[in-house]
């Protein structure tokens, strides 16, 4: 069924996006993949090109919209490139800014926005601990108040871009006794003294993103480094998390379906027994219900891609989105690889990377049981 | 999240359903089980109601609607009453009324949409036969040419509404050379001398609705009931049976939705181990999914009815619809169940009746193996 | 592959389990599903043909057999039978019947061991109550210390035989500041002053088996109707209940065999598109999931009859047997229906009915979620 | 449940190998990975420690025993170690040594059997072609009868041990008129004029195990070098696949539980919410699933051995293994990678690792949908 959420303006703009893609990150796939990191350039030729700046207001070098579909857009064609691009480039522009764009006093929105925007100062956002997981409540990095600053110990791990970024938006524990209640964001500068990475973590999928373990030891920071209120850290990351899994959602989908388009062309070439291994009618039957699955998901996640552009999508609906829909990217997924027989075992070919690139949207942004708990707990249980 | 489908008269309309079936149909469900059939008051009072003729012009007697949505909300509020109205009112007054509404003459409409919006003509449609199931290239019942009038002989199996029925859209084979191309569609009052039924079928669910066997002995017909074309048959059934899928897909959702909230409720008041069960993780988790699951099947369904009013449906889109909401339902029902512990399995419960009367639905209205030959096939498979 | 657990001594019996089927069960069906109830010369039948009494001493009637395997013959005989016949002679001879064995003084065994093998005493059991389904620290029946005996008070559910029983086995709270262990088994007969039965309870499936409730109204008993020790019962259940588990595993897998291999049959026979439906891939590829699905059972439980055999199996074997293989019924046969297209939802085909009836497996004899409770405590969980 | 096919001789034997993987396997197990081989030294080791050739008759230098029991413990042992060993090991030892041990002449025995039982000759076998998949029909490599030698012509993929292999077995086509029943096995010389071999495949999973594609252009064999018959080549394959696939599932189950227990510790451990994880509900209830599919499965795949040590192991019960073990494995390790959380997707987690070489006992050995084929012909479908 025709989607039918995008106008001719988000179709016009699709193709601005697909044509830097095949200009200016296609050729290059491979150089990323083996040096597991995109360079600095390429995020510069985004950020000329409008595409890491979407919500940010004109004024701070940014596009200035509030119609969350360009986002959108840009989330289904750069994870359809079946590179980490679109979650380096979604924790940057769909997951960080936000916060920036909502949070910051106007000195701060003036001091970072605009390199956001260019593709200047890239950015990660440190929430996970080694030892905490999806567990807020249980964060263990601190920053004391000292003086008129704060000093910050602590580390956090999993950290997409968080060896190659510029601007760490940190959760620290500022008020021991209140538990949740106690938390502060701040903006962390990657130069700042006592602040340190660790190397690359080595991870099933995703190759190019430069996932790390940041360390702070005794980092020095500045009220000027406070986002949003002190102690109202969690409150900040709840509003912000239902944006950012349903950037995930529109993500996964585009991604199932992408390789699920090649692996259907696949099929009606791959010859077996005389015929196109499409043709048999478990391979058929399979197709089919994958199709369908696909688009059924999307249905709602383009409802949700509405809701939120309307100023309307829910914690839940956002989280119904994100499980729901990493699920189907790994089921259909698991398929496609099966469908290629021994190829999809082999690196070289797209639908194995895919798959193993996939594996971790089950797990971040918010577990799938993370999810389940709190759909779980709207549901008054 | 908040369906978008419905405006305020589609909402007002569902009021006034659902007090006819307060009204009309809820004080009286036990006595429609034991006779194992709605009486024909029921469908008069459904008549007067203006439920019966919404798509049939007002000339006619009905509302003259082509807003589809209308019809799925008298298909929702039916199948959500958990008795088998919703199937039984769909054959009449989705299934088979467009098929007149489209293809009768002038005389014809005269003749039988009238009766068809007062409820003083039930309607059946008889497809299926005893050894073909869904295969119409193999469809046995003939109609041969004599005179100027056709002479029917055979028998259908599994027709809803078969024993009530005063008129029956019957499809016969009329050029036995040409395969699916030789059918055509006869209506067979069941009152013409030939015509018989055989018992209520004893089925694994759905008690009330009264499914028959029919049988065509000589049974002599003129010109004047030939529907639509000669011949085209097949080409009439395949640009309706979307619709009809449609209606299915409305009704099977809506029906695990009423009887997923109502489980729901139920693990909250239940206890064991001195907890509501609702509150046990698994349980929780589980109701978690299925309110994802319906959610996200119903932002599809939604897309489809919506589609349908534009009159932009495809038959894969209804296809879609058609076999993942029965398989939804099937799967949401069987954990409700689960969720009833042993009063799941007691007929008095509703959910047992639910259970068993939505077996069916993976099976009708097109197998969902024959959906899923439909959409490969469309995929170039 | 070929099965090894039983011999030839097991195989003849078998043969002659078949020939009393046969002989004098198989043309009584129709007549036993419409009463809803198996009549008593069925039990005498049985009775004298030594199937009741297989694990009772040969002194008091019994074949006196520690040799499970005999059991096993008769229960999956039984419940290939595809009516409820196996349910309610698991329930008198394979449940009831080993705590008689047990726990009775030679006294009371005398009183009642002859009656149960000979089918003149037929049993049920009485645990679950309407509030408290599988939390037996919840039990509200009560026995009260009155003089030299006890007065009983309370109601039971859902209690197979529970119409037609002579006998019951009853759990009551002897000591209520105890839970779980102030329970205490009794041995009610029903024609006790006090003792009354519900309806037969009108079930989705097992017509023939009389499920009721069960009331006590000061029942009074002696001390010679204690089963075992005042107050041990929680821990008397506890070590029957595994061999209930097992009994209901070897049921559950030989019914989803049995109306597997009829399904195989039909659909080589049944066509559809010029072809038995057995050849099309997605049937065939089905069918090939199913048997390996129940073979791959098949050699769990049969393992599990040989520990049990030689006193090895644990209640957490028998409680994974338990789980997994109704799990597994349920699966079979939802295909199996699904395979028989229309035919499935009618209620005069085996298979219908086999879906029915096996609905209640995953539920009751500890419902499968506690199964996963008993195996995740096992793990240390 | 206790297993119950190996006695003392073979818990003596799996102890010695175990003490072969921590002195000589386990300290290494990094640099294999890192140099994508295991080196010779190792094959040396396995040869004289006895795990290369027990089936290989004692006068070759083989262990001679015909209990295939002491085969599936190095299997268990081996892919327990979760690394490539077991799959290297299992063509080496375990399917191709089963052809030269049946199929050689005295001659031939003499002359390659030493070498496979000491390390010093390490084997590889050739079926399947880029073109051709799991279609031995389609077989494109010919041997052409060239005087009194053969030339073989043609290329190998997928071929484990490929780019270390020093003896091949080929198959080619030598009669090319007869499809399936015109094939014949060579043994080809990794040293042979002609014969080359690709890069190593960078695989998804399996780093250690050197997959490559082989060349053979114009490679001339004499007589010597065919092993069993000539145009037999099928019917020798037909025989030999049913201990491959046993082989195969024996490694998958044995993997599978490896790291499930590894997971079981894990989340014991790991806290979240102030818990062990694995005390949450969800995740109980999920291990002891896992923990039951594993014991079932189990039960499945010793009744295997056994009737294969006895000779009576039928290709339909292997098939049956193979599948079953490897949609065992690849569930049971999807839902241990997400109960690691984001140490699921760390490579150097084990869990991580599993799970990517677990990916492709679906696809090879006969892929999961040919082994389901194999299955519904045996039914008569």
């Amino acid at each position: 069924m025709r989607r039918d959420i995008y106008d001719e303006d988000h179709e016009d703009f699709r193709t601005s996006v697909r044509g830097f893609l095949e200009r200016s990150v296609i050729p290059n796939l491979d150089t990323y993949a083996e040096n597991r990191a995109f360079p600095r350039e390429l995020w510069l030729e985004a950020g000329a090109q409008g595409l890491l700046g979407l919500q940010i207001p004109e004024e701070y070098g940014g596009a200035g919209t509030d119609d969350y579909r360009f986002t959108a857009v840009v989330g289904e064609e750069f994870t359809g490139l079946n590179a980490a691009l679109g979650s380096c480039w979604g924790i940057h522009a769909d997951t960080v800014a936000p916060y920036l764009i909502t949070l910051l006093t106007d000195a701060q929105k003036k001091r970072w926005l605009p390199g956001v925007a260019s593709g200047e100062i890239l950015t990660a956002i440190g929430m996970t601990e080694p030892s905490g997981g999806s567990d807020l409540a249980a964060l263990k990095t601190t920053a004391v108040r000292d003086g008129d600053g704060w000093v910050l110990n602590g580390s956090k791990t999993f950290i997409t871009n968080g060896y190659s970024a510029d601007l760490i938006v940190v959760a620290a524990r500022t008020s021991p006794e209140k538990k949740a209640r106690g938390i502060t964001l701040f903006a962390v500068d990657a130069t700042a003294e006592g602040f340190s990475r660790g190397r690359k973590l080595d991870k099933v999928g995703q190759a190019e993103s430069d996932t790390a373990e940041l360390f702070f030891e005794n980092v020095r920071l500045t009220d000027d480094e406070v986002i949003g209120e002190v102690d109202h850290g969690f409150i900040h990351m709840m509003e912000h998390l239902p944006q950012e899994r349903l950037g995930s959602a529109v993500g996964n989908l585009a991604h199932a379906k992408q390789i699920l388009v090649e692996t259907l062309q696949y099929t009606k070439e791959r010859q077996a027994f005389g015929h196109n291994i499409g043709s048999f009618q478990h391979n058929k039957f399979l197709l089919a219900e994958m199709f369908t699955q696909v688009d059924v998901a999307q249905a709602y996640v383009d409802k949700c891609v509405l809701a939120h552009t309307q100023g309307e999508l829910t914690a839940i609906d956002a989280a119904k989105a994100k499980w729901w829909t990493s699920q189907t990217q790994s089921e259909v997924l698991d398929h496609c690889v099966q469908l290629h027989g021994g190829y999809g075992f082999m690196t070289e070919y797209r639908v194995a990377r895919a798959w193993r690139d996939a594996r971790v949207t089950k797990i971040w942004a918010g577990s799938n049981e993370i999810m389940k708990e709190l759909i779980g707990r709207d549901l008054g249980l």
